[in-house]
């Protein structure tokens, strides 16, 4: 076998020029932690920051936070703090809301504003909340229809009559990754607006919404970026449409007066026309210092040691594992993945419920998939070598049969 | 003046049977805090469970906490802890996303189950973000209007148009309190449904949601429930009839079967329905944390200290501040009343900032309204003399009239 040995991958860690960012993150040293893609890890400076708003700022500043410690600003702050690593402008970003209810609030818009055509086209097995929310739309919708084809018919299917492609950048099973700027082009060409989940790539790949012309995207802030679980989602509106949508959800934070307290609504002119009810501000403040650790770490290094670890995984789990039956199914050509390896097994539940109890923690989609992520903020060569490792241990000795693994758990 | 002194009120603390509560909260001793209807007090205990949401649940467990910690259960676990102080049976609450969001959701499923109506009936003067939302709807669906009417006219405008009648309990300005048993019998004898804010109520006055026949609630956690800056919200829907009603907003933890990720939706056959996105876990942990106070306290007990709290704030005012020009703007029969006593006086807004300066912690409301809140948990009588106290005093040397307190800040 000439896939490296464990000696080879801590000589990787060692040459690791973002290895020392892992003391930046809390994890158990008994824990090898392959999750990142589904909840990100937490990191001193998010720990910090909760603490500094639970107690000065919430409890000290109570209610005069709201001015003097930047809450109001929140969204906007954090927004802007995250466009620079997704290659939007300032004032193109808030962070607001869940991933589910920004979908559903752009989608509603891009279909105002398209008022001759009434076709939301998507992926077959694009994540289901994505999918869930366009059905709940056309549900009650005249008219409307979700459209979904499979994945080498997207450009084809763009016609006259669709108003927005609703894609994922990275999708969420086997971590393929869009060509964005391609697929946006010819969702233009058609006369279409794009609007992009970038659930599994925002802090994973790097993304350029404004240079490839991305008309709305929204995203998820507890995978790659660290945000803890269930933190606010991002939501992106280009610029040069602002003005153009309007968000169905009309709440006070997204009024251009917020604290008048006027009688009727006037939306905001900026980004904040999106936000709708009272941020949540413990929540912001644990993002807002997650993503510190942007300043530190550059996303191309960062996905240049991510497409490392998950080319590493590939060629162990090559070596060591196809006997078993174990394949993989994520693209093998780094260009098309996302910072995710997905293996395959008929028997994947068991397995990965086996390697959790050894330490090793990734995840499972139903039927057959196992799922690595590889945060490069934190995850190590080693890391990698060890998950495969006994992961050949638990089918050498056939572990995964025991009675304990074969029932199943709640994890998304 | 036979209002009572510094003295009587100190005498008022020390036989308080709910004063030994205010030790569970974090207060700075230098301030008199009067605002905790708009944003309530930290708890040591929201506290503590914040840092055992970051520490043991996401540090330590990381994604495996979804089931091992109870996160996916948070929102129907805090909904129906939260039950228990409205009047709703288990199963009936859930805790997600924002007032504003939560009553988009209600008020468009009201609409889709009254087909052959289409009103919205509310009051002038509702909370700005309510009126927003219906606008909102109203702006989207052909047909649909928001009828506006004065608060004596409710009764007599709910007619066979009426889909739905939107209240708050409480009113933020004044702290009018509805008659929620009477107006909602109204709004059922008109065949409308009844959709009440509960903002200003839950955790302030006795709600019986069930008992009173309401239909839909929604509420804010951040204010007499103390669950902390943009808290996720409450949501009621009746048991009679939440599989006649369903969310716009269908996202996946929404679904019947969140974390199989079938490609179409189904709807959580209980209150789960209306979830959408992640909950958020660490602002649920703060609201959790919140809440065990209710544990040892009831919620009539703390309606008849705050009442008792609002009537002494009445007296003094009388008693000290009338002679100002100061009067009582909120209704002087505690049966009309909510937990606060809003005060008026022209120069509003620069006595607040006189008086915030000097550690006294209220807010205004255009045009000419001082807002004092008496949360019953951790407010004393003197903090309401002292604040009096404080406001003769300024309005004495006219210290408000300094340009330093000219300047507007936003407050929510």
């Amino acid at each position: 076998m000439s896939a490296p040995g464990r000696e080879a991958c801590l000589e990787m860690d060692r040459q690791d020029p973002l290895g020392a960012l892992r003391d930046e993150f809390w994890l158990d040293a008994s824990v090898i932690y392959l999750d990142g893609n589904s909840l990100g890890a937490p990191s001193r400076a998010a720990h910090a920051r909760v603490v500094q708003a639970l107690g000065d700022e919430w409890g000290r500043g109570l209610i005069r936070s709201w001015d003097e410690a930047g809450w109001a600003d929140a969204p906007a702050r954090l927004g802007d703090r995250l466009g620079r690593i997704l290659g939007a402008a300032p004032g193109e970003v808030a962070v607001t809301d869940s991933t589910t209810v920004n979908l559903y609030k752009l989608l509603v818009a891009a279909l105002e504003a398209s008022p001759d055509r009434a076709v939301i086209l998507s992926e077959q097995g694009n994540f289901p909340t994505d999918l869930y929310i366009a059905e709940g739309i056309a549900r009650l919708r005249p008219g409307v229809e979700v459209r979904l084809v499979e994945r080498d018919q997207i450009a084809s299917a763009l016609d006259g009559s669709v108003a927005v492609l609703l894609l994922s950048h990275v999708d969420y099973r086997l971590g393929r990754l869009h060509d964005m700027e391609a697929l946006t082009g010819a969702a233009h060409r058609a006369g279409a607006l794009a609007l992009w989940d970038l659930s599994h790539s925002a802090g994973a790949v790097p993304v350029e919404l404004d240079a490839w012309q991305a008309d709305m995207a929204v995203g998820c802030t507890y995978k790659y970026l660290n945000g803890g679980p269930g933190s606010p989602a991002l939501l992106y509106v280009a610029g040069r449409l602002q003005s153009r949508l309007r968000s169905p959800v009309n709440g006070w934070f997204g009024h251009a007066h917020p604290f008048r307290f006027d009688a009727s609504y006037v939306p905001a002119p900026g980004i904040e026309r999106w936000l709708a009810g009272t941020p949540p501000i413990l929540a912001c403040a644990a993002l807002e210092g997650a993503l510190e650790i942007w300043d530190h770490a550059g996303i191309e290094a960062a996905r240049e040691k991510s497409l490392r670890l998950g080319d590493l995984m590939i060629e162990l789990a090559d070596a060591r594992l196809a006997r078993w039956g174990v394949t993989v199914a994520s693209p093998r050509a780094g260009s098309e993945r996302g910072s995710q390896v997905s293996l395959a097994h008929p028997e994947a539940g068991p397995l990965m419920r086996a390697l959790i109890e050894r330490g090793v923690i990734g995840d499972v989609r139903p039927p057959n998939l196992m799922r690595f992520g590889f945060p490069a903020l934190y995850t190590r060569f080693v890391d990698v070598h060890d998950a495969v490792d006994r992961l050949e241990e638990i089918l050498n000795v056939g572990a995964h049969r025991q009675a304990r693994f074969q029932v199943g758990g709640r994890v998304p």
